[in-house]
């Protein structure tokens, strides 16, 4: 009897879900990943793509070439659609794919927290496409404007608002101020761009990047107004349409853009498993990692509930790759018959965000550090955490090319359809 | 009285429009520059984008950005839709613009010769839009050819063909041929992709490059063999639908990629302007480059029919620029008052082609020259062309990364849904 080797599948190719294949790939079973897209998406820098700072290429890495050497991982590029917990079995419209143990590494989407209209009127940023949409986008709005005889309809062409004062939004916010006031005020001829353009970021709570120590968050204020960022704290949004964005205290902006940083949850499929999930759809784990009552079934990263002095771990790259680590030693004991599991025990590394060009924040514990050093420090890591060295070299040329001259090469609008005619 | 300045404008923003508008830049004029698409196209370097070996960004830059420092060259992103050569007038969607000099360099097209099956059933390859799309095309085939059971349609899947043996269609051959049997085979674990995989390319005459001299014909196609690349000459193409090519002698090809560079004609607004034009749309120019019967109004690059011994200039890019040159002095003599007018003689710069990573063609002349060095002359002409210092050295490395590993980074299928339901 020949002996059949235990099959992970694994749902998800973002940080979690190649971490956990990459650990698998050399050990004696077979691992099934599948996702979606056929790349590994570096979300943190979903923003400079959408800026025109970065090319998709840079920040996309093709899944499969992790596993060139692998024979053993196969990739297969699909829609989950559901899962058939009995019979052990993940359903994608082309077949069910059987499993011995299932990894969820599904990731998260935009939470619009039900408000119908701001996901029909607003913007999301959590994928390549979304990211290329605003880009498109913006840069549309700068071509509509400059051709628009009327004042009022360019200013609200050219109002610009990001939603959530989390790192998304205010990098978003910080990299827009410099693509506009830095870049387009030097090519739109027929434009006033310091009259006519506003950037505002908007955040409902009294703070912006909540995870940092109470200085940061005033400098982060402080460097974003000083990039002619309008900041308002304490602001809710409670409606959108195409052309006007509705606070809570019934002020509204006239803008055509509105990008939408202010919440995540776990993509819709996950809560199709079965298991007990959050109020943000996230599956609740035990401390192995495990989906309780389905042994065998584990989740991780954004797509896991799991809680850590009293919160649950946020929703960050370095959660689900500690996450990926204990997972992959869990189904080994598994396999191997070892009544020993390991439990999870996040590790902070700190937190950082970038406000612009030569300026950041980052914290970790009581440590901190803000400025130029701390955006070197900050350019330093997301090199070394980007896929392949190739892309590492690039990417580094074009931040300090940006840096040095304020360049930004990738503007270059992609959905104006052919005309054969 | 004050003085209006003379108003020139540019119908394309390819080489010869953005030579003709760089040269009028520093002039006392002014210059309206209109394109459909924001930016200005390195098209000879398409393929390497359809074939996942450089990014969008680096074939691509923003035309604006050409013209930040000269307030006098407007930009606008327009699809041209008429003419008014009465009032000196050109139709947009959203204004009409006045001209005192026209300069028509609005490029050209794919030419399907009225075989409108194969408009409908093949990629063609002359913009942006369509390498992605034919990028995008190539990498799903492989994915769903891996899940395929059925071994006709998998070899279906992968069976690409080429349509025509010029530059556009030897290179993408050799380049398709590289990313599979160098790229594709070390990640699709679960295809045999010396068996399954065909490329074939496909043409009527009995010469592929037929600028070349007859032994670097021979050698091209020996190179193209030698990297399994099916050509086939003497061979006409006379229908194809989803699934079938079917060729003139009844033979039949399954496949469901086929990319069409057989043929070019202008784009179809060039025959809106009213002049006579030949039978590839292109507008008949005199020697001066000006349309007759249409003083002030010039036609340069791929969409002018100017015939030099005895037969009409290439479309490529060195006559356009040289065009530009010539164009743009007489439209100075024309403002001037000056009665001379230049006439127009192309001088021949040679012709060049890549077949593969190190391996190139080139002529000029009776001069002639073949293999690595060919090749690296290749590079170095077309990174000297390319636009941007920023872009030359990511281009350069990604080449030379490509030389040596074979690496291809740019496979990103960008065309796959979103999916909030």
């Amino acid at each position: 009897m020949s002996e059949k080797k235990p099959h992970i599948v694994i749902i998800g190719a973002g940080f979690g879900g190649i971490k956990a294949a990459k650990l698998l790939a050399n050990e004696n079973v077979d691992v099934t990943l599948i996702d979606r897209n056929n790349y590994h998406l570096f979300q943190p820098l979903l923003y400079q793509v959408s800026t025109s700072i970065l090319a998709i290429d840079e920040i996309a890495y093709p899944t499969r070439a992790f596993f060139r050497k692998h024979n053993n991982v196969r990739f297969m590029l699909a829609h989950v659609q559901g899962f058939d917990a009995v019979n052990k079995e993940v359903i994608t419209p082309y077949k069910r794919v059987k499993y011995d143990y299932l990894i969820l590494a599904a990731g998260s989407t935009t939470n619009y927290f039900g408000m119908n209209n701001l996901a029909y009127s607003t913007y999301g940023m959590k994928t390549l496409r979304e990211a290329i949409h605003i880009r498109n986008h913006v840069l549309h709005m700068f071509e509509r404007a400059e051709r628009e005889s009327d004042p009022e309809v360019r200013k609200r062409m050219l109002t610009f608002v990001c939603v959530g004062g989390g790192p998304t939004g205010v990098e978003e916010a910080g990299s827009l101020s410099e693509l506009v006031y830095h870049v387009m005020k030097d090519e739109y001829h027929g434009l006033n761009i310091k009259e006519d353009v506003s950037i505002v970021l908007i955040e409902a709570t009294d703070k912006v990047l909540p995870m940092m120590p109470p200085d940061l968050r005033d400098e982060t204020v402080r460097v974003l107004r000083s990039k002619k960022v309008d900041v308002r704290l304490n602001t809710q949004v409670v409606d959108c349409d195409e052309n006007t964005l509705t606070l809570k205290d019934g002020t509204t902006i006239a803008t055509n853009t509105v990008i939408w940083a202010a919440g995540v949850k776990a993509v819709p499929v996950i809560s199709k498993f079965g298991a007990e999930v959050d109020r943000a759809g996230r599956v609740i784990v035990d401390k192995t990692l495990q989906v309780p009552n389905y042994p065998g079934v584990f989740a991780i990263g954004d797509c896991a509930h799991l809680e850590q002095d009293g919160r649950p771990l946020a929703t960050i790259a370095p959660v689900a790759t500690q996450g990926a680590v204990v997972c992959v030693k869990n189904i080994k004991n598994l396999i191997n018959g070892q009544g020993t599991m390991e439990e999870f025990t996040y590790h902070d590394v700190g937190s950082m965000a970038t406000i612009g060009r030569g300026e950041a924040v980052m914290s970790k514990g009581s440590w901190k550090m803000k400025g130029f050093f701390a955006w070197c420090a900050w350019m330093v890591v997301h090199l070394m955490r980007l896929a392949g060295t190739h892309t590492n070299v690039t990417v580094a040329m074009k931040w300090t090319w940006n840096l040095l001259s304020g360049i930004r090469l990738g503007r270059i609008i992609t959905n104006i359809p052919d005309n054969r005619e």
